[in-house]
């Protein structure tokens, strides 16, 4: 019997993607829910993972810490299924582009924001926090546009690319960004935390973050 | 006849990935080169791309904007080829994460110390500039790590996974970053900034660069 892939994370956090692709895909992961940030409150997690980042998802020999390709390797490491877009396929140029997008351009500004307008903001960055959640907004047109007339973002169907991307409008409202969304981006976001599978997934972690030692 | 991809992008920026990429995999494009920054510079430039960023390409009815993304597309637009690993492959996993990890962790703080340190130092934020290349350096470990007694990141071979990164540390060193690559991934660098592949599509870029008017 081949051991099933483990996903450590923080609930509700990147690794969200991840959960979330394993329960539209139907794979069982052993998922271990981790205190907020792991570096200083689950110092051994260094060992397995020198960044001290989440997700981290161990499959066999493979050690993958990047939450959007988890997300796509989870749907497609048997065999491209239909929650992914294959070479040649309608739609294949943006399935891929849109799966980069969601993190490289849609969560890294938000990341600035937290750092700085949040986590820290009595270093006096604060400023330069707020100039990133600016950022954030106006890099929201180009999916803006996609979704005008579409329910999902390629093919016609709900993909990863929509694990990807929702998971970055998800953050948005949790930190308190979410005035600079537009309307249609946040009619999105509705259409896929309705879904059953997001449902579950987040279910799941905040079962595991209800029973850490406090 | 199907027309060639035309990829939009300024020289030695992040569509270096889509350049090199084009030239590994002996794709032709139609390379436009811009001056930087486009969106002040070549704003008729917006109304094909509203974000503004580069690079850009269009293949067909496709607009690509994510550099890594391009690169992978490039590569396995008509069927996946040595260059990119298939599901199933060894490595599969290792693949899909560092085409991701290459700009969503290793590219993107460096884009912040660029902002606050370079771009925008006199607003008064250059210290949070740096904040952001000592976090660089701290994300450098698992490619370090992943290196040691390996030429290239996957499957024994040159993939569009080195592309990825090795733009990341091409970057570094453009930037004034170089101080804290480790020797291990110098040599890296080296090795695949010494490729045909590599050299042919830096003086594309140069040449389309050398060309704009002044």
């Amino acid at each position: 019997m081949t051991q099933k892939p483990v996903l450590y994370t923080c609930a509700a956090s990147r690794g969200l993607r991840a959960t979330w692709a394993a329960e539209e895909a139907g794979v069982e992961i052993d998922l271990k829910i981790l205190p907020f940030p792991p570096r200083y409150l689950a110092p051994d997690y260094l060992e397995i993972n020198p960044l001290g980042t989440v997700p981290l998802l161990i499959d066999g020999d493979a050690r993958m810490t990047e939450s959007c390709a988890i997300a796509h390797y989870l749907a497609t490491k048997d065999g491209i299924t239909d929650l992914a877009v294959a070479p040649g396929d309608t739609d294949y140029a943006e399935y891929c582009d849109y799966t980069y997008h969601a993190d490289a351009t849609i969560t890294f500004p938000q990341t600035v924001y937290m750092r700085f307008a949040i986590f820290e903001k009595d270093k006096g960055w604060a400023d330069a926090g707020h100039a990133y959640a600016k950022w954030f907004y106006k890099r929201l047109v180009k999916i803006e546009q996609r979704l005008q007339g579409r329910d999902f973002l390629c093919a016609d169907r709900f993909t990863i690319a929509d694990i990807c991307v929702g998971y970055a409008l998800i953050l948005a409202k949790n930190v308190g960004l979410d005035d600079g969304i537009p309307a249609g981006l946040k009619a999105y976001r509705e259409r896929l935390t309705g879904r059953e599978a997001y449902k579950r997934a987040a279910e799941r972690e905040e079962k595991g973050r209800a029973a850490l030692p406090s």
